[in-house]
Order: C-alpha cells, then sequence, then structure tokens
C-alpha cells in the first residue's frame, strides 16, 4: 500500500461540490444521492436505454489503467462518449511504467498532454488518492478500482440496482457473500449501504477470507451462507478471486460451491421476491449457479447497463464542478 | 467445434432478410448480389475509393476479437467508422475469458453495454453462430472468422474483386491453391462460388492439406499446380497457415515453393489474362513468388479496398434489416 | 540498418515543401522556422493550451508502432484529433509482422485501406525512409522514431521549447548530457541546432556512451558534465537507455549518478538561467537529481504540451503540401 496522508474530504471542493471520486468511505449521503438522481436522469424512462448527451464535448477524459481490465474500461469509455467527451485509453502496464518511470511522472505527462479528467485503475491501494493530491486543481480524478481497497462506481450501481428494483436502501436488509477479504467491491458497497441508511448489512464469508475490520464497520458476519442471507431483499455476490488469493485459503472450488455456493435452494432462505447481484465476470458453478445466475431473481446484466448510467453521472458531476 | 443445433437459416429473418452474417453455406444468391451491389454503390467509381455516409450514425459496433488480427479487425474498425457508426474494439484474449468467463457471458455483459452489432473472430468454429442464436432479436452478430469453418467477408470480397476484374462469376473458372484443410477463406470462396454459379471450382493442394469432404463439396481437386491451374480465369492464393499446421504435413517450405508455390513460370498455365488474389498476409517466396505478387496479374491490394466497401455493405444491410 | 538507398531530399516535393518528415539531417532551417512558427498558431497565447482546429477533416492517418511506445503513440494521436483527422492506432509487434509478412507488404495493405498519412516508429533505423521511398505519391509519412537513427518530433519540440523560453537559437550555448550512443534524440537535437545556427553545441558523455563520429558533426564534446554544462544556456538531458545497452558499458547506475547525473549543485555550472530538458521517461536518481526535475529551471513539462502542437504543425504542413 502506497504511503498516504489523507486530508479530510479530498473528494469535495470547499463548497462541498464532488472534486474527485476516490472512494465511499465518507462520502456524504447528499452526494450519493445526487450521483443516483443524476444517473437516472440519463436513462430513458420508456426504453431503458442509456442516452446520449452533448454535456462533456471538448473535455478530454484519459482512462490510465495500470492493471488490465476490458470490460470496466470499455464500460468507462461507453460512458464517456455517450457525453460527447474525447476519450484517450492508455494501457500503462505495458509502457512507460515497464521503463522505470514513477507513477506520478507519467500523470504528470498526460496531464501536460491538456487531460481534463483521469480515470485510474491501479494494483496498490491508494494510486487514485495519491494521483488526486498531486493533480493541478482543475483535473479530476475517478478511482476505478484500488488495490483492495476500493471501487466507488461499482459501488454506486450496485446502490442504483438496489435502489430501482427495490426501492429506498433505508428500507432493506442485504446481505454481501464471498471473498470480502480481497474484495474492494465489497468495502465500497459496505460504505455505501452505511452511508444511505442500510439498516441491516451483513457479509457472509468463510472465516478465511474475512478482514479483520469487519465487526468494526457496522456489519453483521455469518459465516453459514443459509443463515446470513435468511430474509434479506438482495444478496451481493462477489466474485470468487481465484488470482488474487495466496496460499490455500480455500479448500477447494468444489468444497466451496457446496457451502458458499449460490444454488436456487439456498437462495430460498432469501426473502422470495430478493434480487441477486453480482459485479461478473461471474464463476458459474464456483459462487454462483447457473440456474441462478440466469433465473428470474437475477439483475446482473441491468447492472451492467446501469453501470453506464452511473458513469456518466460521476463524469458529469466532476466537470461541472470544475472550479 | 463447439457444439450447436443449426436452425434451417439462421442468417435470415422471416421476409427473407439478412439478419446475420455468418457463413456463405446456404446463403441465397439473391443475398450475396445484393451485397455486392451495394458494395459498388459505396465505392467512388471515378476515383476507385471508398465513400464516407452518415447511414450508421447512433449505432454501437463491437468488434470482439477472441483471437488476435490487427488487420482484419482495422478493416472493420474502418468500415464502420465510414458508416459514421460508434465503434468499441475489445481483443477478449487478455480479458475477461482468462479469467474464467463463459463466451455468452462475456456477450451478455457487452449487450448490456448497448451494443447494436458484434463483429466476432474466434479460435472455435461455430462461435458465431452460437453468439448469434443467444443474443437478443435487435442485435446483429457479423463473423470475422471461426476456427477452420468460415470467413464470409473474406469470401464476398474475393467475389467482388472477381466480379470487378473479370465479370460475372458463372463465366468464370476459377482455382483455389494451397492450405486448403486449414483454411475458413477456402470454405468461404467454395460456396460463394458454388452459389454464384462458377461453372468449375478447382482446388489445388498437396494431398495432406485436402479435406476428406471435398469432393462433395462439388469442386474438382488436382494435386499438381500446372494442372489444376490451366485455363482458369482466376488463381485464388490461400496462405500458408504455418501456426495452424500440427506435425509434419510438408516436407519443408522450399519443397512447398517448388511444387506449389505459384511463379511467373507456373502462372503461364491459367490464361494470359488471369489475376491472381491472396488474401494475406502473404509468405513471399512459400506459397507465391514475389515477381507474381508485385505482377500486373495481381490484385491483392485492391482486394483490401474492396473489402473495405463490402465490409461496410454487410454492416449497413444488417443494421437497416433490423425488426 | 536496412538498406537504403538515399536520394537527394526525400522528404521535399519538387517546389521545396514538406513532402514527409524522417529526420532533421537536411532539412533546411526555412522548413524548420516554418514548423516552430506553425506549431505557436497552435497554442493560445493567452493559456498556454493546445487549440482544436479542423484542418484535416477527411484526412485517414494510421499510427503504425513496430516498437511500443504509449507515450508518443498518445502524442501523435492527440495531435491528430485535435486537427480532427481520423486516427487509426496499429500496434503491429503483435500482428501481422510476427507472420511473416514484410514491412512494405504490410504498409501496402494499410494503404489499400486508404490510408492519407503514416506516423512510424521502428527498432530499425531507415524503417521510415523505406516506407516514405515506397509509398503512392499521394501518402505523407512522419517517422516517430527509428531505431538510433532519428526522432525528428522530438528533436522539433525541443527547439520549440528552447527558442520559447530563450529566444533565438542562434543566441544560444547548448550542452547535451547522458547516452548520445543509444540516442535518436541526440542525433536530432544536433541536426536542428546545427542547421538553426546554434554556435555552441555540446555533448558531455562518459566515453563508452559516444559515438565515433562526433567530431565530425560539428559539436565540442566532454567527458565531465562540470566542464560540459559550464556557462551553457541549456541542458538537453538524455533518458539513460538501460534496456538498448548491450554489455557493461557503464559502472553502475549509482556511480553513473554520481559523475553524470544532473543535481543541483552540478547545475550551477550553467547559466544561473539555464533552462533543463528531458525527453522522458526520466530515470530520477540515475541521469537526474528529483530537485533539479521537480525544480524552477525544469521545462519538462511544456516540453510535452508544445509537442502536441509540433506534431500538429508537422502533420498540417504534410497534408497541405500534397500534390
Amino acid at each position: 500500500m502506497m504511503s498516504l496522508r489523507m486530508t479530510p474530504n479530498p473528494q469535495l471542493t470547499e463548497d462541498g461540490r464532488l472534486r474527485h471520486l476516490l472512494t465511499l468511505d465518507g462520502l456524504p449521503a447528499r452526494i450519493l444521492h445526487q450521483i443516483l438522481d443524476t444517473a437516472e436522469s440519463f436513462i430513458n424512462a420508456d426504453t431503458g436505454e442509456v442516452k446520449k448527451v452533448p454535456l462533456l464535448r471538448g473535455v478530454a477524459i484519459f482512462n490510465i489503467f495500470f492493471e488490465n481490465s476490458t470490460r470496466t474500461r470499455t464500460t468507462f469509455e461507453i460512458a464517456a462518449k455517450r457525453l460527447s467527451a474525447d476519450v484517450v485509453n492508455l494501457n500503462i502496464g505495458t509502457s512507460s511504467q515497464s521503463k522505470g518511470e514513477t507513477l506520478l511522472d507519467t500523470v504528470d505527462n498526460l496531464a501536460a498532454m491538456q487531460a481534463n479528467m483521469f480515470v485510474v485503475r491501479h494494483s496498490a491501494a491508494g494510486a487514485a488518492h495519491l494521483i488526486a493530491r498531486h493533480v493541478a486543481p482543475h483535473i479530476r480524478v475517478v478511482n476505478a478500482g484500488d488495490g483492495r481497497a476500493a471501487h466507488p462506481t461499482q459501488g454506486l450501481l450496485d446502490m442504483y440496482t438496489l435502489r430501482h428494483f427495490k426501492g429506498p436502501i433505508h428500507n432493506l436488509r442485504v446481505a454481501i457473500v464471498g471473498d470480502v477479504l480481497h474484495s474492494r467491491v465489497a468495502r465500497s458497497q459496505i460504505h455505501a449501504l452505511t452511508t444511505l441508511g442500510c439498516p441491516e448489512v451483513r457479509v457472509v464469508a468463510p472465516r478465511t477470507l474475512l478482514p479483520r475490520d469487519m465487526q468494526s464497520m457496522g456489519v453483521h458476519v455469518y459465516e453459514r451462507l443459509e443463515e446470513g442471507i435468511r430474509g434479506v431483499d438482495a444478496v451481493l455476490m462477489l466474485r470468487l478471486q481465484n488470482e488474487r488469493m495466496q496460499g490455500a485459503r480455500l479448500p477447494s472450488a468444489g468444497e466451496y460451491y457446496k457451502r458458499w455456493g449460490l444454488t436456487p435452494e439456498k437462495l430460498k432462505y432469501a426473502r422470495p421476491d430478493a434480487i441477486v447481484l453480482h459485479p461478473g465476470p461471474m464463476n458459474r458453478g464456483v459462487e454462483i449457479d447457473s440456474e441462478v445466475a440466469d433465473g428470474k431473481q437475477a439483475v446482473i446484466l441491468p447492472q451492467v447497463t446501469y453501470g453506464i448510467a452511473v458513469r456518466m453521472a460521476v463524469m458529469s458531476l466532476l466537470a461541472g464542478g470544475q472550479t
């Protein structure tokens, strides 16, 4: 983890508007609602399609991905183009970084190419914060995932999906299930749910995939899936981060599926009208059964569509809030 | 090869218009002529240049390449941009697929990003069919090459080139020369030539590079090059797919050149005004001699230009035929 | 190095206008001034920002990079887009070249896709010349770096930076410091400085990193840094091309820093108002100390911004000069 001193609210301008989107931790409910409402305005109420709007014409958005992710990069690219912004995509993994240049030198160079906004993915927690603190005041930064720390636009699109299908978050009981330890998605979900007044946030995970600080985050911890999702309005599945795990924290994929894989039988413990979310890509037959993934309680594909609208909302609010 | 059940005409709508372009096998002559005529309308008759037209403004075309091909991907990108479509390029080889996501989950995710059309290249035969059968009815699929099965836009651009330089296909004698066994190009060429009434389609190949089903496709098989191209109007060379061959089907590149490489001497066996095509990239000195490749009978570079127009024609017909 | 016969002025049309930009060697001062003046017209005098202009609408520019360089490729992409050109990016390292296609066949194919201009980076010296001699007369070629030979747009942006901060080149004393042997940047800088009448061009390098032809290029050679930069108006640092060096031409990075690394102490030997340039990416603590890199004499980030304007100037002059 990179060393960083946190200023009180690096994400907000002095008059309380959104300046960067780095984490949902500490972001006021007012801002979260503003993002979700703005996202809603970008979706055609009749067709469910995302609109194309000329809001960011002439704004240069640089997608700088130090960690490869075609899917997330593509959603940001599409969102930026639907706002009529100019987009430049950079896979930095293969570039200057490998030539020994520092992260901040790379960023300074891209800023000198007259970028207005950086969308940053990096394997190191705190990378987007570091960049946000470093850049000139007129430049905006969006965290598209930093290490295990945060993935705020994913957390936001999940809130959008919950609100769309189940109404206000403060009426919902929600369970997050899976590899919480390695998941920046889970962290962003918990911060958003807590801020939006969710009365009961549960975490379900094998003991070895549970971070130590969970209790202090105000969540209820369960080891058994059936118990953890009993009576909830929504099950937020996590991807089993096979490629992230070091050493043998789990018996086997088969054993994991048997105990924590979401099957139709286990889903019955949740409310009958409960919805199932997943950030993708799914490991079918590991953390989620195909019958659930393709079933009528799953809202996994709407999540993707709302992800475009939410990213448009974030970028347009940031660009509009330039001081 | 992926398992797939074929519906009678998955490529056509109920009223007989083009819905997807997956293979030239079974596509009616009427549709082939429509594509070639549309392509012709995109070429400026005076300059030979491909026009820019606003036909697909607002249409989102996703190039999803599970197999790397800068050249083919670029021609589709250029064709889509000349139609004023929005293009998103994805190299999936390095992305979600490597994270264990299924092909159809990847496609569903991209569809949820509001794609109108997929251009698909995949190393598995049947991949584009699988996707076409899976997607929502308003989404169009173009096969940009699947395994050894089909490469329909290449077959079509070859037909365009033949027609442009030599007149109607039903008057021509044509020889396809080379690594037929591994060639999706050859399969698409044979289907197109047969459908368009070519009275004599010949295949020239070493016995070890000839698939067993050749005779049943209605083609004449030759092992000696001189004999196979005697009197033909056009020689359609294939690339020697070195990287595809497993084991030792050939003595050596030098030996291949000696017997099946198209030299100026051997080309004399064809008609004096015969033309020479090649899908590229060429192995000079292996399947084709540089003197032929650069000679006045070669129409290899016009093929590339016509390829843009043909791909524009396919995409505009698909987009216009939305039901 | 590729074999090539040089025609007298392959870069100029018969009436003396810029046809290709391949090297600054032999390019008349008149052309250099024209490029710098055009670049200046693209920069907003009040804000220092690069303008967006519709000069190259409908012009198709292909960035073909046989050698990976996200940074340089991005600056050309941005410059082309600010001229309203259509840009196609191709990383050829992973494509047809690996399938055995020749360089010129690749270029012919791309030209058949109706490219108007190629921006070429290649690891082989002379690659851009070879392409320029080969393509049809209406196609323009810009060398974006060929082997150790030339990097003309980098040389030009350095001249722009010198002129902007220090006035006319013919009044300046300039030192180029570092790995001259492996540096195409140094070669282009020397040619530009000499042509523009710089009265004193110095080169400072360890003996093992100095090419043998240095004296004949009209430069003064120094081995000690303090001596080499004494009294100069500008220090042009070079990147230590670690990845290019074969064998042990240097004792160690630490030893290099001690003797040739530009520290605040050593910089005092230059004029007090001397500026420091670096083409990036920087090796901090090797060829340049962080205090200098981030200090007020450094103009390293303005170089990047001017690089966009200079590349716009080159491309617009080439496109405008079509015959």
